[in-house]
């Protein structure tokens, strides 16, 4: 690997989202398996530092550091508690004193991550910094994608909602377009960041343009609390204008391959018919997701494709 | 086994009760040595699904999980989150596809880990669902009243209290009449249901008839947030007309075994000198408690009896 | 060991302190290893009871028991539910019938780590009990002197701040004295206790001939809920009489070793650049805390010299 962290995906090299993706893969046949573990980082010591809720990532997180035998600690902070002045660097400073190895880090703050690697030698993964970069959910998405089509090169993603605000959104773009793959967003016009077309993305406003176009959907949560303002004015337009409805759906012929990060909120961006449906790869993700944190961990952690192999024979 | 999940003892096979209580009572011995730990649920891994507070229930099926070698993950929702609508079952979806072998769920909706069931292959143990059924409490009291007396058929046990609000009560009227016993119940006649002797339990609302009757007394906590409305006065009335008080306990020459499931109101529905009688088992049940959740996660999760033989001669 | 708890120093055993501090340094070995682990207390379990907040306390014992390879159980339970009367006998009782080996309890009220031995066989550990002791936390200090200075006897420690509310004060005099250094203490007149002499240290309220006498500095955060009551003006003030600047270290030719159990108030007990200069060990107290409480936990538990040594060999 040539990243000692993952922070985020721009500029992230190309070989190394190769390297984590194919191991994504080594551990999701372990994750079939009836002992679902292996011995492949016992005694190295990771910190969940979670300054922002989550459950799914969280939980996530820690079963991939269960199932790679490495002990874990949790640490949450109410955001109230970051309110306290200097203490983000003192509190991460003393954490990481304790001779630990690894830091997995959600923070309101985009670039808190980074920031962290003055303080460390740790190895830092960003699990969500703020509107920034959530670059372990894009590894899972497009791992999600690799499992579907056998490929990224040259795959069209659309990716729907609320793309201004979403570091699941920015991810995306920056690894599917080093993989290769095509990446057009679509939502309203005020939450098409400016310079999309710099970051690598194309953009339509029209769904149905969209699907017409994509081979796989990448639909946003659309966050409720800013429905009503003059952005999203309410969930029926929404849902009327962006949603991915079983009617569209059913206007086009080719099988559009339907993903979410999740949580959903059925019936606006997505209905629960789709969310359901054949094409929909929505709990798979979930899986995998557990796979690509153990990749990601086990590399950034020291773990070598041999000793790999090794647990892999076991 | 039987049955693949543990979500209620009604109709709950007595076979399978059976060899849960024999495991049980191997896993005791366990919890006696230096080291009290199997290696018998090495890489299972299993989810601690708590939408309902519980202190206790909690770390007694996080130390079972422990000391069976378990990974074991926890989840806690407030009752708040809730509300929100779809959430039960994206959560819980998204939390099952990750290859989790077992779930222990606790959850204020009567049958909601029936419910779970439908969205998962995973064992599923009901650690309580609102006032319906809480089958594990009613296994550790039946382990405790096999271990005291040395057999269940034929026993008399008299429940006490707020019969109709209890799953605790629920749960042992179904496990001890399946094993022969005699359930007799009592307490303020509109904390009884209608419905009592359908259940299987018989009826007195006078506490010294009870205690006249009964080899042993199952006291539940007095909800006290209940009283002071119409159908509990108030604590001292309570107290006067159901609690075991230790005048009520020297009136009777036998030995009446006492227990509680906890937590206790002391000099409410018992006294302080009851519960740290001779007679009283009640932190028995509480080491029971751990002993009978290894038994059902183990048989549960596919441990066989020769396994189990096996970790004994170790 | 004479001694089966860590319940506070004063008259703790000058051997039992010895021997933890030595143990202490050779767990600090392990931490350099690239597996920071030992199995010595495997199938060990232990419980964090914690009727506090606290982070650093916790995440460092949590981290010391998973070093050690024991297993624990976190139970934290916010002061409110203190005030349910009756519960926190019954809670503890509760949790200790589970057949636990240790307990590390923190409670705001002094005295209750000990008031737990009354009714448990378990080795408790206090991890502060109100404003009473903190004995983990000097084990800690005491290491980390050891580790700069070589020695403890005849070394001249000053400790700085709310010494009448400070448990980390109180535990350190205890400690320091036992092992032969010498302590004053330092701090608004109304913020000494007046048996201060008693307890085995000298005063000066003058923070300058503090630091012409001592080899070292234990610099106490003040708390701010504290301030603007009349004990202390305000921070602007503090920071003015008692307040450890650069330039009051800058005054001393020699170098006083600078210390801060944390969470730092920077720019009112300390200044940045004091608590970054060479001459803090302030995180190095971190990372000692870590050993200290392996040490601990391995004593109390009934780890042998022999025992280790084999780790050690390992």
């Amino acid at each position: 690997m040539e990243q000692k962290h993952l922070l985020f995906l721009r500029n992230y090299p190309k070989k190394d989202i190769e390297i984590i993706l194919d191991t994504a893969f080594k551990f999701r046949k372990v994750l079939d398996r009836p002992i679902k573990k292996v011995p492949s980082l016992q005694g190295v010591t990771i910190v969940n530092l979670f300054f922002e809720n989550s459950t799914r990532t969280r939980i996530s997180f820690e079963l991939a550091q269960k199932r790679l035998s490495a002990d874990s600690v949790n640490f949450s902070a109410s955001s109230s508690s970051l309110k306290k002045g200097e203490s983000f660097k003192d509190t991460v400073q003393n954490i990481m004193s304790m001779k630990i190895d690894a830091v997995v880090m959600r923070h309101p703050a985009p670039g808190s991550p980074k920031h962290l690697t003055d303080f460390t030698d740790a190895v830092v993964v960003n699990a969500g910094d703020g509107t920034h970069e959530h670059p372990t959910q894009a590894i899972l998405d497009m791992m999600s994608l690799k499992e579907k089509f056998g490929y990224l090169k040259g795959l069209k993603i659309g990716i729907v909602g609320d793309i201004l605000h979403s570091r699941v959104a920015r991810s995306n773009i920056y690894g599917l377009t080093t993989m290769g793959a095509e990446v057009k967003v679509c939502g309203p016009p005020n939450l098409i960041p400016r310079n999309i077309k710099e970051l690598g993305a194309d953009i339509t406003h029209n769904i149905d343009n969209l699907m017409e176009w994509a081979d796989a959907l990448n639909i946003l949560r659309i966050q409720k609390e800013r429905m009503g303002l003059p952005l999203i004015p309410s969930a029926r337009e929404y849902r009327s204008n962006f949603g991915v409805t079983l009617d569209r759906l059913n206007q086009h012929k080719k099988e559009i391959v339907i993903m979410h990060p999740g949580p959903m909120n059925r019936g606006v961006e997505i209905d629960s018919s789709v969310a359901e449906s054949d094409q929909a790869i929505i709990l798979d993700q979930v899986l995998n997701g557990v796979a690509s944190r153990m990749s990601i961990l086990y590399r950034l952690c020291g773990g070598s494709p041999n000793e790999m192999e090794k647990d892999d024979h076991k």
